[in-house]
């Protein structure tokens, strides 16, 4: 009998289950189930930037999606389902009772958003962010130093501060809240009283102001001098978290039924979506992983120990939120492919406005472009542009900086700007790596997943001449479900560590980018201009 | 019997005549004749950008032009051809034997390109301009201070240098040079010897390093020290020279018969377009009077003695070279029309590129964008441009610079960013407008003439705006050839001086611009922010 896993990943609209042979990473069979109520569009508001999820759209997309993996499981490749493990998105909290059930599964609050999962991408607590920042630099210790010195509106505590403000009556009945990752794992262990469920170290260190240094969550008497009664929250969690690749326990009775496996199977801890993507990639020591699609996501590890303090303007240090032994960190650009879709949109306007019956024009833009940008010598091109055209989420977070083109001419041509755009992206990753390495994070490669990364040889090309460092794209698309495949197969016991699943079950399928030493000589110039000119805009913003 | 003065236009592509009743300035008659063998691109290579005209093409299309012109007078309202005058392009040379006689009219050298007009656009002549520059600034007294400091290649010495050292045959035959528009007055008053005929203050001034303070032309040796040779020209033209509403001589008999107009009517001295063009839409002291189309040229006049000194970084400053009693000043920007019509091809490429059939979308492509750009509040906007995409020509003539956009968003429409382009030419403006006052130049107001001030309300509004003056747009599309008429009715002695032939024949069709006052004091403080950008740019360039 083959030993099979199971990787559940919870994306932004779908829930996706993925079998795959431990024993080689194979996928023996996938099936998404999209969430029903999200679908409608129910209880968001795009205007207010609310979104929310019913946990009915977890439980019941996750049932259909592994009923629908396991039936499609070949009759001459027959196996035993030995574990499985979750990634989520993150921050995504719930507010739950004294029993760790969501409030919008009772009576009284079915139909509650402040009672349903907050989404990542969620707004709506912008002032309260602010007003953790401003707490958080005011109290004796920096509650937010391993969180790159600023905590985001999409995060946890803000989320939990803002129904607190805004809702009377969800604040009176919230007992706890809950990461979307550990209630998945809580709720099919049949563990989720709030003091007891295992609760994952990415998720919390990430977004949740924990860190061993202050041994574990901030006390409670910082988060109640932001609202009395909000301390509440950090007591009641366990001061403990866990790495992604440990057993939460074992499958419940109750659970087993409804998704037809065998009880008492292995479940792990799990985690967020990118980390554990990072880890379906093959990320080790000395790559910068990136998903990179409208904006990147970019995580690293470092041997734990070897960090002297913290890293100063990214998204947060995390001992063991990647791997278990390495520190885990987070960087990201607001805008990447955003840009170039931009540029898109710009060159549309005419046709938009004079001719709008053919806006489907628009989809053979960017190919375009590429193909004549691509031939483009970056020597005679005069352009140098600016990639903030979102802000700059790393290094250093400043969302009020701009993007800027300069050296127009009147021969300046539109696969002009855009090398010139593709450049800029490029540079503004070369600007987090080099704080990366800057700050003593060695980085010597770069792997690349998500849609950008498959779709635009030109652009990957560039970003290699810029890095000066070779590129490995990962082909597969699911690294996020095969990386939580991973963490199921050592919480099997099939493999010691998630290293050693990650050496056998990693994706073989590769194109790989190397740097143009001419085109890098000229870059690591022209990098200076891009760093001086981003220097005279940050001054002229903060003016 | 009515007293009727002809106002001859000699522009890039054709001449006019216009007959004008010298009383009001009323057009009675008006004829234009394309140049035939400019035409058909004779003598012409775009990629080395040798522009040439021949000789034949000015005394054809004059024949025909004022001869349909005389024919088209109602014979309802006769009257009397008193005088008439000419203003032509400039800087456009050409090289002619002992009788003043273009070297193109001799049997040796017909078809022979070197031996035409070489047109004021012609940029064959850069390298021989560098050597001058070089030769001005080791001399004991610069020569091109009254130029600007920077002599151009669009000028005669430049020109004329760099046929004597491309063409033997040429450079042994000939032994003078001519502007057209002395040439014009030369032939029809038969007094062409180049030792005796009569130099126009304007082009001699603006172009060909002649001023008072030098006692004329550089001495021999200047030009001697930069080809042995050259210095026989300087020594063969007088070194007095004239204003353009003089008395060059009277119409000689053989050209009364071939234009059909009186023997001996006075023929005035002229003088190149813009200059005359300006005196036709009105110019007075403290009145910036801008020719505006794809560049600018920009004229003002200061009374005689009240400079002190030379101006920094314009075009040149003249005694006389616009109204007798004043200094004329030359300045421009090299991109403003230039600059829309840039970003109407940018956004026109998708069209060009994947449906061509439709290129003719372009049309309407500036009317939108204008309307648009209009309906934004510009304090609203993050978008702040630089208008160098053509280099700068004034104040302080910079090729090498270019345009650049800044405070780009992903929220960025085509719409902010054609309006920043506005401001940006209109900030462009305001530089030189400033340029003049610190330098003691009075500027009131603006006159504007040419195709963007007619047909731009935004443009011109935005203009009034940034400088925080009046603008008056004269809808007369001939003041060139008024401006000529001006001058010849002033030859027949009609008036006593041009300012009194303005007063008199001044074109009343304008519209006015008056700035808004909110507005303006936004500009104020965004006028700080494009110079602030404009010194980066700078030191990033000379870098």
């Amino acid at each position: 009998m083959r030993k099979y896993v199971i990787g559940i990943d919870y994306g932004t609209d779908s829930c996706r289950a993925l079998v795959v042979d431990s024993e080689n990473g194979r996928e023996i069979a996938s099936a998404v189930c999209h969430y029903p109520r999200w679908k409608k569009g129910l209880y968001c508001d795009a205007r207010s930037q609310r979104y929310r999820q019913h946990p009915l759209d977890y439980t019941e997309s996750l049932e259909k999606a592994v009923r629908e993996a396991l039936a499609a499981i070949s009759a001459e490749m027959p196996g035993e389902i030995c574990a499985l493990a979750f990634d989520t998105t993150g921050s995504t909290p719930v507010l739950t009772d004294a029993q760790g059930t969501p409030l919008a599964l009772t009576a009284r609050f079915a139909g509650e958003p402040d009672a349903m999962f907050v989404l990542w991408k969620d707004h709506t607590a912008i002032p309260e962010a602010a007003e953790i920042n401003a707490a958080a630099k005011k109290a004796d210790t920096d509650y937010t130093l391993y969180s790159g010195g600023i905590y985001s509106a999409e995060w946890a505590w803000a989320k939990v501060l803002h129904i607190l403000k805004t809702n009377p009556a969800v604040a009176d009945a919230a007992y706890a809240w809950v990461e979307h990752c550990d209630w998945m794992c809580a709720l099919l262990t049949g563990n989720t009283r709030p003091e007891e469920l295992l609760r994952s170290r990415c998720a919390a260190g990430h977004k949740g102001l924990w860190h061993a240094a202050w041994g574990g969550w901030p006390p409670a008497a910082f988060f109640d001098g932001l609202r009395p009664g909000l301390g509440r929250f950090a007591e009641r969690m366990s001061p403990e978290t866990h790495t992604a690749e440990r057993i939460a326990g074992g499958l419940c009775g109750e659970w087993a039924a409804r998704l037809g496996l065998p009880e008492g199977i292995p479940v792990a801890v799990g985690a967020v979506d990118a980390h554990i993507g990072a880890v379906g990639a093959g990320i080790r020591p000395g790559v910068l992983t990136r998903i990179m699609g409208t904006s990147t996501c970019d995580i690293v590890v470092a041997p734990a120990g070897k960090l002297d303090g913290a890293v100063r303007g990214i998204c947060g240090q995390v001992d063991g939120s990647v791997l278990p032994g390495y520190v885990g960190m987070e960087a990201g650009q607001s805008a990447f492919g955003d840009v170039y879709a931009w540029f898109r949109d710009l060159l549309m306007w005419p046709v938009r406005e004079l001719l709008p019956e053919r806006a489907d024009l628009a989809e053979d833009v960017i190919p375009h472009l590429s193909q004549q940008a691509a031939a483009i010598d970056p020597r005679e091109s005069s352009v140098l542009a600016l990639d903030w055209l979102n802000g700059r989420r790393t290094p250093d977070a400043n969302q009020l900086l701009t993007g800027a083109l300069t050296g127009l001419t009147l021969g300046t041509s539109a696969p002009m700007i855009f090398r010139a755009l593709v450049e800029a992206t490029a540079f503004g990753s070369r600007a987090i790596a080099e704080r990366f390495t800057g700050e003593g994070v060695e980085i010597r490669s770069i792997l690349a997943i998500g849609g950008i990364a498959v779709k635009s040889p030109f652009v990957m090309q560039t970003l290699s001449d810029v890095l000066g460092m070779p590129i490995r794209v990962v082909r597969y698309d699911q690294t996020c479900a095969l990386g939580a495949a991973m963490c199921a197969a050592v919480a099997a016991g099939i493999y010691p560590t998630l290293e050693a699943a990650q050496a056998a079950m990693g994706v073989g399928e590769y194109v790989d980018y190397t740097p143009d030493p001419e085109r890098r000589a000229f870059y690591e110039k022209q990098y200076e201009r891009y760093a001086a000119l981003g220097r005279f805009m940050e001054l002229q913003t903060n003016d």
